[in-house]
């Protein structure tokens, strides 16, 4: 008995991020496979895939953003599902890698959780993943899988430059970890950079905050991959405003927005926040300066090509490269 | 350079059934190690191991009860700190193992989830595993690693034992399931056994009920290893009920008590609910029906026996051969 | 260099269920593939593939029945063979599973065998299991490859829905571990259910043994997985003639015969024997009373599935859905 | 709480090898452990460790000898036993490694059985090998676990240098592959080597034996790893007569004596065959020309040494090094 | 047989690093183990441990520097011979991680060596990494084995501090990525950081230099994990002076020096460049303006800790707090 | 989504022996794949695969001939890199894999460096070997992916077999352990063998050297697998002239050439030095008695079978057969 070989591309959303996850079917021109995920009366996650993925090369799509232990748990659960029901490739899309920021011993006896989730994930089966801005480039290491790595500055800078800025514009790095992604964001833009600078004079003091380089009168435009609690955003922008900035916006891939960090970006000094959809963002946090650019077609055209096997690093080029001048 | 070996017991309680773990570690005569888990703003888990635990035999009291998704996560990190800080032997304590019904795959495509929860601890450095009255004894092979599974029952039948019952006892099993429990039940206790069968004669229609085995007149003992939304033991009342019996009793390990179990068994016929501490009863389900019986005792022996490489097997000759009569 | 991939179905029968194997292969309009396995002076297994494997879906039909040592080393060989040999995908077909009845630890320092024979299989190369109503289905988890487990009930009650009745009929389970698949059984044939309640007093007195359920004057049909030394059923039906029906048949999917069962079972007030031909049964055992249905076109269906990617699951709905009625 | 460790060392014998499993244990001054391994009636192997090793250093002895897929098997089952029950530490001590033979592919698609054997170890919970005289010094690598790998050759030399050959003496290699350790008996004798050349001229002809070196008038003390069907060794033999010598010694490791090989060897121009204790020689094959050279004290040292751990390495130097003049 | 645990420290010193780990061999009181690693005459690495370690608690010294392919192969063959001989605990001690930098997939298609060589020392067999001042703090997690992970910085720091500058100090980033290594420094000394700023217009067009913060007439320390061309050092050095520091000073972990690097800050407007003995300086590279300091008694008191079962956390405080004012 | 499956085979020489991989490619029709694998300035490798290879089932060929330590650690980066870039399976092919002949443990503590070769490539990632006259037959075993095992000797036999030797012809195994090989060379020529003992009458002392087996007069062909340092072969062509043989050729698959090799070689009473180039012979190394046979039409042949999957094993029949008259 022979067969020539032929494969579907499935493409699921587990529950954190469906209106992400149908953009991208939308884009793909396919349907979202059929799947039931709820719980059971004792919180115990009941998964159902509804339509048979044997022999196909499936696509999931879950942020493991807040409750991200849930979502995390989902995901692995639906590639054990996936993987004992023959699925020929599993490759999980993760707008948003939560625990990315748990990567090295901080102090003694702490756990790098963002290499535990790694693990948890190849262990349960996955093939491939799919990410945007981890936090650092290095978590890439953390899998021995391939991982397709995608970046969202492009599409952050793509939206700024449609602002026509009649003051000179500056990109700002608001702590030290921040600096190379600002400098990425910087170089796209072609406009300088400046750096604020904390320091803690003695353990448990508060932190000093300075401004180092060259902003006063300038359109200071934020750059961090992660907006979480806000703080980090608002003192920068509190210490810009002290050094006679015009202005300030920020930028930034994955909107956290924990606890009332939109109430402080309501009331702080900020034009715009602009982010991407690789969070779902509910109503109750849809404000006005928050700008969402979606990354759907970047992961579209990214499944695309590894569907099809094409190199998926001219995807950047091709689109992208105007803003290298 | 020499030394002669060494090593200490450290135990630590995640945040899932603290009490319990402060009565091991009494029954013990230590204190609980110094552990702080907390969540991040964005939900995340921040854990950190105040003390050190290079080459320590470690104990880590878990059950992954209700919210059962991030106590696993918990305990996932837990581990992963104490591999990567030198712990000499990580030991999991898990009185309630969480998803251990998802067994089996019932339908196509779904997931077994109770393995790959041993998959995870296993990956994730886990070197031991302590459990009690896994929902099936066939669990004991998803580990590669050694597990010490202990018996609730004999602690519930000598809870029932001080009863004086005037009436003659029988032990009913209140689905097919739950007969070899109910068969250990009725063996300790030394009386009959009654049968509740569950059938569905088309689907989607109601199932139908009825009592296998003589039950008028007695007092009656309904045996399960889970009470969780109640609906199984309060129907099962309801039946033994309309078959004359004296009254009704439930014995379980553990009581999950999920949704609005607690107000169903309020009302049902049933005098008491005798459980054990494997999962922590809040506050506002202790009502007077329910009777918790502690398994600390039997968790510190087992503990100490480990520690000290002393067989664990005879732990339940020496205390409950009195029963077998 | 370009090629359009295309894959050829190979089936390849090793020594313990050959005639099987080569209905299987009938099924599915193909010859087995050319294979010699035979024994060194020395007893040592010589294993020879006499075609190319390489890049093919590979079958290997092996059931791990007596001498179950001898035949899972050949399998474990078999598989080795093929990797080695680049097969594309080695899929093995277990119709009996030797060893499933080890699968807890009853005693303390047992071991799991059940579970080391999954792990033996799938480190020699496994990439999928077909197996064939499992001792427990909890066994399914005891792989991280993908298992296809068929039922062999609904085979059992289609032949025992041939026969015309004119009592009513009872299914009985022997003993309580069989309750799950003697329950399948009686909803298949729509009809109740009674249970041999088996009790040992004291250590090492012999067991009581009572029926619970209404029998009486009923054809009663004993449902169990397997039937080895055929004192369970045989004490089964005594039992049952005591409680005066009118008379017993035994349905079971795996007969392995063992001892001196066949000349039990000659003597005993059995009717018939329903099984199927998982385990080759020998011209030797071949009695009258013993019925084989085969699962040959079951195991035939599936593999053409698999090979074409087509779910599994549907394969019983299709069948057998008239019997659920 | 606090220990200091300490530590059992246990001995276990399983089926293949009894008598040289008591010795060793005699040798060390200690019992062998408690132990059932029998059959079930369908043939499968019932294991039951009778006294507890938690925490013990293990060592198993077991020859996969005729029949070696029972005794492979047994040994694996008793590995996962121990595993599963707390084992500290699981050496096993395989004084004739079966399937050695099955090293390599001959032939398209043949396994290489050692290696999979040596797989099946490892997995399934092995922590050292303690092995005699592998058939090929390479099958230590076989192996990622600690292989201790002991020496008969210097044994059988010590029982040849008691005798007082009148004649000069002449070690011979039968086939191509038993040079090295021919060469290296010689080297302990002091003497020259001679070499039997086999070729086949044509596929499915016979072959054509001669004879390379210096034989007439001499001993020759054939010398080889394994005699399995003798065929080798009575062929050897057969053509050393043709060529004139004085007579014609065997000494080889491992006494498999399979099929007729017994009957060969009576009937053969052979005084004497010298082989060690690794395998059992049941009565019925004690033959007055077969002389057994026990190992239990090599054994036995190297266990003691392993536990105390000292080097294994200078057991051979101190004991053996006066054969090197 | 019983045995009280008793285990030896056993230091060994491969062939890039001899001097560094001697004088950690003198810190801790023992004599480094009996090794020869040499080569044969076809380059292949021959290596003879010569004494026992069997059971023993093992330190290798290994820095990966250049040769670094030599280098890590010798530390490879070091552990496999250490496994396969039956240490306790393979810990390799690695002063300097070659190929840290190759820690994240830049462009398309680039491995990531730092995993890569992590992943062969793993399954090599070592049990713990003892590593200084990693490029990337997230390489910590590119091991599954515990990582200890000592800091440079304070010994660098505690240096400089025995300087009297008598100009205001500013400790500056050569680069983004260097700027988290200069904060801790600027925080050790108590002072204010700047940074070099580095943008490249367009591609192939050469990079554009400026300073973001106040350096003129400070003494400038340029701070960064390793030197290794000199370019980015010397390039800032020029930047600097253009700047009209006082005077530049350089601090760095790791001294590479590759290429003609020597040649390069010979000549360059450096005072002093200060880094560690992590690296061997061979004599040819010994120039007055390099200042080497130990590390030895680290790597000594971490060791010691290490095998003591000690927290090796508390070493920085206890040593280092004073620099925190 | 739908695709046929459709692959690429990509061929990539790395540093070892390109001109060999050139002639593979062009053996095949196809253009080498776009690659550069340079040294950082540190000495670190750099590697950079310039086309797209996802999907493709990639072949890379490398000898881990001298320098053995680079060119290893450079297979292992590219097999890293390809596997990140989803190759869809990677082939090594090794002509000559280096540290072969470390591959037993000969003396205590020694490492078994061709096993870790394996397992190094095997963690990378590699998916088949393809290997030419691997020193011991038995590494084949060594790993657990499909190894296809091409043989050099026909090759060798074959442009023997076009000189006309006047003389008798006699192939010599130089030392124990190459008479396997010298006897399957004989058979290809079909002439008888002959074998040089070497003993070591007392540790330290010199070799004696004797010739087994009939030579005078005739012409000699030295059969070894590996020529490294020449000293074996040119003591043996000695030791045959002395033994008044007609004259001497060596036929050998891989000519290593170390050290002062060829300087010898020049001088010794050699008439022809036939080996394969599975190493690359530079300039300055090939001399007039070197005869170079390539082996890049049989990789080519291997190569087209396994992509087309396609038995490799009839290759040898369909060209050899011929030469086993």
């Amino acid at each position: 008995m022979k067969k020539v070989e032929e494969t579907n591309l499935k493409l699921f959303a587990l529950n954190s991020n469906r209106p992400l996850a149908e953009k991208i079917a939308q884009a793909l021109g396919i349907e979202l496979g059929k799947l039931t995920v709820t719980r059971f009366d004792d919180g115990e996650i009941s998964l159902n895939i509804e339509e048979s993925i044997r022999g196909d090369e499936v696509y999931v799509v879950q942020s493991t953003s807040y409750p991200g232990n849930e979502y995390l748990i989902e995901l692995l659960i639906m590639i054990d599902a996936l993987r004992r029901a023959s699925a020929k490739e599993i490759n999980v899309v993760i707008p948003y890698y939560g625990y990315a920021r748990q990567d090295r011993k901080a102090k003694a006896r702490e756990p790098i959780t963002a290499k535990l989730v790694a693990n948890m994930l190849e262990k349960a089966g996955a093939d491939r993943v799919l990410a945007l801005d981890l936090h650092a480039a290095q978590l890439q290491g953390y899998f021995d899988i391939p991982v397709d790595h995608l970046l969202g500055v492009p599409l952050l800078a793509s939206y700024i430059l449609d602002y026509d800025f009649k003051e000179e514009v500056v990109v700002v790095a608001p702590h030290h970890g921040a600096i190379s992604r600002a400098r990425m964001l910087a170089q796209f833009l072609n406009v300088p950079l400046a750096i604020i600078d904390r320091r803690q004079p003695k353990p448990k003091e508060s932190e000093e905050i300075s401004v180092i380089g060259e902003v006063a009168g300038k359109v200071c435009i934020i750059a961090d991959d992660i907006i979480d609690t806000a703080r980090t955003v608002t003192t920068s922008a509190q210490a810009l405003l002290e050094a006679n900035v015009h202005n300030v916006f920020v930028a930034a891939t994955h909107g956290v927005f924990s606890d009332d960090s939109i109430e402080k970006l309501k009331q702080a000094p900020i034009e715009k926040i602009i982010v991407t959809d690789s969070i779902d963002l509910p109503p109750e946090k849809q404000i006005d300066k928050i700008i969402q650019v979606t990354v759907s077609e970047l992961f579209a055209d990214a499944i695309e090509r590894i569907f099809k096997n094409e190199a998926v690093s001219p995807l950047f080029k091709d689109k992208y490269d105007g803003y290298h001048k």
